[in-house]
């Protein structure tokens, strides 16, 4: 592994070892002392779109381990980058530092930012294609709450179409065994074909549905954000807000734990942030001790 | 003290403890050596509206201590956490950091922040309602250069209407023993009368003028800056203009300093930038030690 | 050597200190381990104007030091310091750091900034005035690559009226020895009068062309972006635009490097990139132990 672009390039055992290592830098930051595995080295945050959260969650991270920090947030706030290919700018940047975090408008920009990269890149979210340190710290987020991700049934609400978060999560839940997955969405917010026929292909069980009830048996529920601006009618997303909005009541009989890439605007409601199954904000925290454990196996080969 | 939201939150045996450690880290920078109180500790700096020099002395004495700094300069310019609610946002950055700085143009954000925080929050600044530490810094500012707080004589000139450092300070002055009070100000923007009440409460002496003339035994001049906004009567801002721009003249016999938050626009002459007695730019400088000291304190319980 | 704001400011022997050192620093960083040179100390990146390659290169050479940085990224999106005096932001900002590096769109406010700022200033480039970093890392490629300064050949290609990265370098090649100089750009971009004149004064060989042609003998070809909008006839720019660009088959008899300030446009084709003779991004890197030999000469006198 000499880059993190898509999680679909990382072999089961890669991401084995991601978690295993993720679960170290969580006991690491638990003592609550300064560590210095990352001292004198530079991640270089390339921010060609603003996304405040993940790039707050990378710089945690590479602090956390010692490290520093240099990057920009906006490519629309400054010029001197405007104009310039991505290949020279990467070729640049790449020279001033030891690892590159590159988030993206545009699809396929962190592979190809790879290609011209001298150090390792990390794909911090390129277009609607991949995002895949959001998909391993869902799976860390399972593991760590849930003790495993063998055999674990998740059910999936929301707009399912164009969340790359659930695509993703989708696959590399499809490399583990027996997991169960169960759909909840609108018509025009269903799963595309493709995801559906990687399921397929692996054999595993799903089941879609059209209103948000849960079985009791489900092990995991992922909220996600419907937005309005996808309905082309909006009669339709009339209809569907309100059964989509999860509140204590849809959860009286269930044990699964509650999981939402955030932000979340009123998908869940607030009654729900107390209870001791909502891991929403668990999740995110987690997004710091994985991208160490990212940050350092790149950079400590 | 967990917090720091208000100034009207803090016992005055707090201020004092708070004003000492000051001196003690104003010593500590000047052995010019590498401090690492707070090394691997991360400050977040939420400024959800810009405030430049607040940040960077935020900022400043994060890093003096050998802490690290994450965070954002403005929220316009960012998207993700545009809909999000405050409560959540505090919730997932209280999950990366150790402490954290917030600017928010509404009243009670702070507050509001605090309630929802799992580490401790600093006020850099809510609306018209609070910057507690800048009144630290003042308090600071006039120990140091006067040696004593109780029992000095200040006069505040400007705008002490709707200067919520002014308030602040008179607040926390009340506080000491026998200060005495002047304020020179136009009309329109004379000291609230709730102000006013809280000095007749602890039974301490002022004095309001509309002129700038300043009596010799003064210990402090504080200037602020009069907006031109701020007067309905455009004709009325004229008269004020001239006399309230303290020149030489005015000082020729007083041995009061002078002060000013800044930034300072033209109510103070150049030509008193020189005079050993202007202290608005050390009062600045002053802004480090405090907030080093609100930072070690909070994380150094 | 107190502050850094032109190169016409400093003696040979300075700049032969200063490539000296930047030699020093790129070996402390080819052995990859943390420096600690600069520990504690802080510099502000005062950034007027955006220039994200530049505040990069500063923010990688202090932090590859240990040392930290504060600043912003450009004085638009910050309301505080608007309305206030440079003279005032530096004194401030100099209470808080122990080096500024500063960029501005006015010629001449880096001397400003250094006749009022208590530390060390670094002119990041002050309108078409000065950019001495970047004329010292021009300096430190053309002594890395070729091995000597003294009686090079270099060729200038592009708009020589315009850029003050040429004249500068000009200036700076003028205090070696037998340098021989070739300028070639079209009538309207052609290099000002004085920078020949000081050329002459000092009695040193030129040559000026209208064609991209090269002689066989040069050592380095430095070429330059030509802006459309610098023409007041676009018929001449479309003249122009075709025969100054660099590819392949210029050089197929020349063993001069190429170099370019960045970025690049289409003056240079991509087919050009993976000669061994093509050094721009190289340049680029050599900012970083450049501008690390100045942080730590200015900061450790």
């Amino acid at each position: 592994m000499k880059h993190l672009i898509s999680i679909r390039d990382i072999k089961k055992e890669d991401i084995l070892k991601i978690l295993e290592k993720s679960e170290e830098m969580e006991k690491l930051l638990q003592t609550n002392k300064a560590i210095k595995r990352l001292d004198g080295k530079i991640l270089g945050t390339l921010f060609f779109e603003p996304s405040t959260r993940t790039r707050l969650s990378f710089e945690t991270a590479m602090k956390r381990l010692g490290g520093s920090v240099i990057g920009f947030t906006d490519i629309k706030n400054t010029s001197t980058m405007k104009g310039e290919s991505l290949k020279d700018t990467i070729r640049v940047i790449s020279g001033y530092v030891d690892i590159i975090a590159i988030r993206h408008p545009k699809d396929g920009a962190s592979r190809l930012a790879s290609e011209y990269s001298k150090v390792p890149v990390i794909n911090a979210g390129d277009g609607s294609n991949q995002h895949p340190t959001q998909t391993l710290l869902d799976l860390y987020t399972i593991k760590r709450e849930i003790g495993k991700i063998d055999g674990i049934k998740i059910c999936f609400v929301g707009d399912l179409k164009y969340g790359r978060t659930v695509h993703s999560l989708c696959y590399a839940l499809s490399m583990f065994k027996n997991v169960e997955f169960h759909f909840i969405a609108p018509d025009e917010l269903k799963l595309p074909r493709e995801v559906i026929a990687e399921l397929e292909r692996k054999d595993l069980t799903y089941y879609e549905y059209k209103d948000m009830e849960f079985k009791d048996d489900l092990d995991i529920i992922y909220m996600t954000r419907i937005q309005k601006e996808r309905f082309p009618d909006l009669a339709e997303y009339e209809k569907v807000k309100g059964i989509y909005k999860l509140t204590k009541k849809h959860i009286l009989n269930s044990k699964a734990i509650i999981m939402h890439p955030l932000p979340r605007v009123d998908e869940i409601d607030e009654s729900v942030d107390n209870l001791p199954q909502s891991k929403y904000f668990k999740q995110s925290f987690y997004g710091v001790p994985v991208r160490m454990a990212i940050l350092d196996m790149l950079l400590n080969k």
